[in-house]
């Protein structure tokens, strides 16, 4: 099947042009169809400057952009003609398979739940982050679109990490972890606490609490967190990195010595800087809507949006969504699911 | 006024040598003495192959330790004789001037409460985590004693971070943030937009939320969150930081031309090293206590250990507890803090 993707091209701090270069290298050596929706005269003349098979890039005008710090829902409601409303609204008809953005990630999702509605089963939708570690990779849930969160919000978000981290990582049964601060099924909060029972009782391969340090070593496949939580360990993660290079750089610039060996291990930091880029994996998959989206940085390249665009198409190809509802319908937690929410969570 | 400090000889992964040269270190050049408790026979034979000044170290034999993995209520109840008990009754006599542990330290935080008591005004005694930066030092406060907490609770970690902040970090008005997920006031989950509101009428030097990224940049002094989510930060941040050295390593390890380049560079990696160690400032102060106490990483060495107790010895000489006291006092929200427990905070 030839899948299409729909990529807003006004999204992301660099301009349609590294959007459209983006797209250019996602249809290379692949079947896939990208729809880029943007300013038309801007897409078509960056367009102009690449070499591409005909038709499998075609361009859709769009006049208006939900911004950056503009609030979300305000944003695609008044916004009927904004790139990232009109992405949605083909996926709806089915003129396009996914979307991908890196625009307003709250719009994004905002509209990916409008037109689009959640998944059966899902009452929470959320956003799934992926980690390099020091062996494979690994998918944190939710990373920002849920700040206050129930038991069965946490559950839902393992079941959906859990289908996409099988699929897309090639893990048979994904080791499920609950991000706790101990690893004893009794340490954490009281929506830790709540959930992990819910857990104990769930299909899933879960592995009980993980703690933040265990994030990168690479033992876990789908990390459990209420998207507070998520977004702070995302964004913390990112500033610690930059800290760190940032730092040692400021150590080797000081002496000549150590500039000289920083150029003969210049390949090396290369290499590296490739294995914790967070373009390899291109952007955050949205996950629990009826279709499929990803949010990516704002500052992605084209290298990151081929990437998006891939896993998007991957994402689509091997029935993520279907596989969610199937691992919801079997362990059909329904009633257990309700009477944790009437024990509440307050401290 | 010569101090003297109590340390838990028998708390850390290294053992009780370790702590002897901590010990030994931290009186070497300052008018401070220290009490060392623990196995009487071991330490003093461990003091034996070291030289400092007489009557500076004694040792006070204790027979039972509070295991890291052992419940910290069950332990300091039932274990009269533990060393971290007996530093807190000792410094409850005034024997003491402060406790330094590296061992559990959730049985440190309850025998502190237990033996000292909490500060006049203060609800929720709490860890401050000290993380380096581009800059200066940031405390995060709580990273770990309090994982559910009301808006008053975060209040009140503000002004005890803050009163450490300006006497340790000598800042006059430290720079307070809410840790978030967002940097306007309306962003963030229920229990962050409470306390907001409460910060916003505090006298302190409230900059407003500030996202995970901005931990390592060194443009805020006192970050406030609750414990749990700050003990995920510390711990996600401890694996990040030792997964980004070993990912680096691995890739140097690849090539004998980036070998060379480690080799000539390894004194900027050395001094890299010393900026981020956690040792610097040698553990985490306990706050809110009528008495002064550190927790230290349980891998802490004995460079660590004597700057714990260095820093436990400046937290006494600078009356940081008189500050919180006065800091809360001058605020006087009592009413308000009342209130804003009365709205809840669930979701």
């Amino acid at each position: 099947m030839a899948l299409r993707i729909a990529l807003d091209a006004m999204g992301g701090d660099k301009g349609p042009e590294e959007m459209v270069a983006g797209a250019v290298l996602a249809v290379q050596g692949t079947g896939l169809s990208v729809t880029l929706l943007g300013d038309e005269a801007r897409l078509k003349a960056a367009l102009s400057t690449h070499a591409y098979a005909a038709g499998r890039i075609e361009v859709v005008h769009t006049s208006q952009v939900v911004a950056m710090d503009e609030s979300p829902f305000d944003g695609i409601r008044k916004k009927k003609d904004a790139s990232i409303v009109r992405a949605f609204a083909l996926h709806r008809e089915g003129a396009v398979d996914a979307v991908v953005s890196a625009g307003n990630s709250g719009a994004t999702m905002a509209a990916a739940i409008r037109y689009l509605g959640r998944l059966e089963g899902i009452s929470r939708p959320g956003i799934a982050g992926i980690y390099p570690t020091l062996k494979g990779p690994v998918a944190m849930m939710d990373v920002g679109a849920n700040v206050d969160c129930r038991p069965q919000h946490l559950y839902e978000f393992g079941i959906m990490a859990a289908a996409f981290a099988r699929e897309l990582f090639g893990v048979e049964r994904p080791r499920v972890g609950l991000l706790s601060i101990g690893e004893e099924g009794g340490k954490g909060n009281v929506l830790v606490k709540k959930s992990h029972e819910l857990f104990k009782k769930s299909s899933l391969n879960y592995i009980g609490n993980v703690e933040g340090r265990d994030t990168f070593q690479g033992d876990v496949d789908v990390i459990v967190c209420d998207g507070f939580v998520g977004n702070v360990c995302l964004k913390l993660s990112e500033g610690l990195a930059e800290a760190v290079m940032s730092m040692l750089g400021d150590e080797i610039r000081k002496s000549a010595k150590a500039k000289l060996g920083y150029l003969l291990a210049k390949d090396a930091f290369a290499s590296f800087r490739k294995r914790v880029d967070y373009a390899e994996y291109g952007g955050a998959p949205l996950l629990g809507i009826k279709g499929t989206g990803i949010v990516c940085h704002g500052r992605s390249n084209a290298v990151a949006i081929k990437n998006a665009i891939r896993v998007a198409a991957e994402m689509v190809a091997h029935k993520v969504n279907d596989h969610i509802v199937e691992l919801l319908a079997h362990d059909n937690l329904g009633d257990l699911l309700a009477e944790t929410e009437a024990g509440g969570e307050s401290p």
